[in-house]
């Protein structure tokens, strides 16, 4: 939880940074506004029931369905650009496995109500700013804009089978390039060559060479040519331009942007870009923050149009490559330094000793019984303190205080006094400073 | 939201800083583990249904039963002390009415494992320094001790009558002195004689008047006198004393405390120190903060003995008290700052403009489109913004940017460019710092 929290902190801070709101919903939400609007495997794994008051009810499996509810609830007195962001637990009755579990957190951020590609630009600014933030130097977004592939389905003739065919092609990276399009064939019924042609184009995948969306001219070129002139996938690819020449203008490392034609991520939904978040460490743990831009969010609730862009953290996912990659602190304390409880008369200056410290944004709990010191500092072990302050009778006296590095066990004495008590402030800070450098440490 | 997210985060800042780590727990539990563990009350209320696999489940309607149930499962791998902090939603299926929700946030802390008086004074300290770093300077914590109560019940001889009793003190507030009697004779059974002592305790309450406990010694002397030598009264006021000279010690202001003998707060569970926390300035919306000390936490679950001590924040009427003493924030924007629009030529400078700022640490949005200003400053002044930066075709040739007070319509002209923006974040600064200053604003 101490790295989830801070996660969830880093989050919220920067989504407000941007001018995200938050919002928060109830868990539960009426039977209707949930049932339906997920895929059939979401109404399967539902949780619902009866209430008292003879409701059908049900937890929420997502915070797309609630914020579509909001919004055409509120829409008419929301300003737009509607900018939220929303962190919270979800449910879905699935079997559980490393990283799934029954309930988890999402961190989503939105913009509802333009549709300006500055908000397109702004999704891929605010998923790099919290990956920095995190700690993450070594990552990379994938980009692409789903009119691209429309594009080349529309110059195939094959609009109406978008569906089947590009659930297919999100199979290519698990089932490989023969198995995908058989399925494309099987399925979709498509000929081999069609297949082909979807699949030759998806694999365009490209990390940026130069600073700025003119390193992809080439590629550009040759979407165009096997799109044969199609004005989706030229705008699309306009779009595309212009969004990854703005993210750069906006401070985002060119070296961490790709593009990448075949992310599809469930095309009945996305219609414009669309983006996938990986960690260059561990690309196989899957995109860690995913999204793109929708055209209608609350169709189900309301007629009016509301068009939008968001993405989403995968909290639970992140943090299981976090803990793969060794980045997480271990410690089960959020404060790095115990004060020992040594000289039982001492009580009331061992309590004003935490509180100067604490005063000057040092975390730290005392124990709170004068046991044996062996005691306290296998307390101290247990739970990854970094630092035990140390004041027995005679430092009392003295006005010193015993500064121990529990990793090295190297102690050094620090002058304290209730009245001045900066000496010891200096040599806890900067025995801290010394620590290992955990990402969220 | 806003202002709900701000104290959150504010509390988990200031129970990290005591080392209180932060536990999660499902939102559902197994109904044997959520029922009879509340009241008939909650149980009535209790959120309960059979999931897919056939187990009955319940939304947990607190968050001690959680950690009662976590305690006992876990803590033969925690290290005692446990300190832990939980801030989570709860559900209870009761009639909604002005701060009292079907869904609602609480906000605990709790020390297992030991029965230190050091615990007793943390929890003071601990609340006074989350109302603080909320922004209150004008609350007071009341104290009390249990074994005041049953001191004077065993001298009475009416410790077997002490639930009845302590139920009808728990009104006395609210019917009156009368009523209450005439309560206990007629529920309790006890005498009218034995009702007014009971009373007449009770009624004792005394803002702290001098720098530490001493202050109390005339009330603690007529306690003594009134529970006649008995022991447990006597403990119970000199565990009284050592905590509050142990919170004053560290850093507690005396005139926030207060001595009240009155408060019982189910005393059923709580054993030893009790506290509530009233705003001076609207004391009759109840406590915001209240706890105490407990013998046994998870004893429906376990036959080991865990004592503790904890308080809650009650996150939703602290806001409704906030809200009607108008303190809260009205944006609805948590950025200050709106970045607007203007010349579509722009749009990749305007968007370097604002990564700069957030740079600085100036939380700020861009206006997606370049409509009229007229339209964008009406946004702004919607939600709330503080500040708009409006920079045109000739201010962005000049190397300015108009820096505009949305309070008090005010504009001034920073110099600005890319390079070197110290110019413009000075300005902005400085106009934020004139700010109105709502608590959390």
């Amino acid at each position: 939880m101490i790295p989830r929290e801070r996660i969830m902190g880093i989050a919220r801070e920067t989504f407000r940074s941007f001018g995200f709101a938050p919002i928060d919903t109830p868990a539960l939400e009426l039977l209707e506004v949930l049932s339906g609007k997920g895929s059939d495997e979401t109404d399967r794994q539902l949780y619902k029931f009866t209430d008292n008051g003879g409701r059908n009810v049900g937890m929420r499996f997502d915070l797309t369905v609630p914020l579509a509810r909001f919004a055409a609830q509120h829409i008419s007195k929301l300003s737009t650009p509607f900018k939220r962001y929303h962190i919270a637990p979800v449910w879905r009755g699935e079997n559980t496995q490393a990283g799934r579990y029954r309930e988890f957190v999402q961190c989503d951020f939105d913009t509802i109500g333009t549709l300006s590609v500055v908000a397109d630009i702004e999704m891929i600014v605010v998923i790099d700013s919290l990956m920095r933030a995190i700690g993450f130097d070594r990552f990379t977004i994938r980009v692409n804009n789903r009119a691209v592939l429309t594009g080349l389905l529309e110059h195939l003739g094959l609009v109406e089978k978008a569906t089947p065919m590009l659930r297919s092609l999100d199979k290519l990276p698990k089932i490989g390039r023969g198995a995908t399009i058989q399925e494309m064939v099987d399925v979709a019924g498509v000929s081999a060559e069609q297949a082909e042609a979807v699949i030759a184009m998806a694999q365009c995948s490209e990390r940026m060479s130069g600073d700025n969306a003119a390193s992809y001219d080439a590629t550009f070129a040759k979407l165009l040519e096997v799109t044969g002139g199609n004005e989706t996938a030229k705008n699309g690819i306009e779009r595309l331009r212009e969004t990854v020449n703005g993210a750069i203008a906006a401070g985002v490392d060119p070296k961490r942007l790709q593009l990448d034609v075949s992310i599809a991520r469930g095309l009945d939904y996305y219609t414009g870009v669309i983006v996938e978040t990986f960690l260059d460490d561990l690309p196989s743990i899957g995109s860690v923050c995913s999204g793109g831009r929708y055209d209608n969010l609350a169709g189900l609730f309301t007629k009016q149009h509301l068009p939008g862009i968001g993405a989403s953290l995968g909290l639970d996912r992140l943090l299981a490559a976090m803990q793969q990659l060794e980045l997480l602190p271990t410690a089960a304390t959020p404060a790095p330094v115990l004060i020992a409880f040594f000289d039982s008369e001492r009580q009331n200056d061992y309590l004003r000793m935490a509180t100067e410290l604490r005063r000057q944004g040092i975390a730290c709990e005392m124990y709170p019984e004068p046991k044996k010191l062996g005691a306290q500092l296998k307390y101290a072990d247990d739970k990854g303190f970094q630092i035990a302050l140390i004041a027995g009778k005679d430092e009392w006296t003295a006005g010193k205080v015993q500064v121990k590095d529990l990793r090295n066990k190297v102690s050094i004495e620090a002058v304290y006094s209730h009245d001045s008590p900066s000496g010891l402030v200096e040599a806890v800070r900067s025995m801290l400073n010394q620590s290992e450098g955990h990402l969220l440490a």
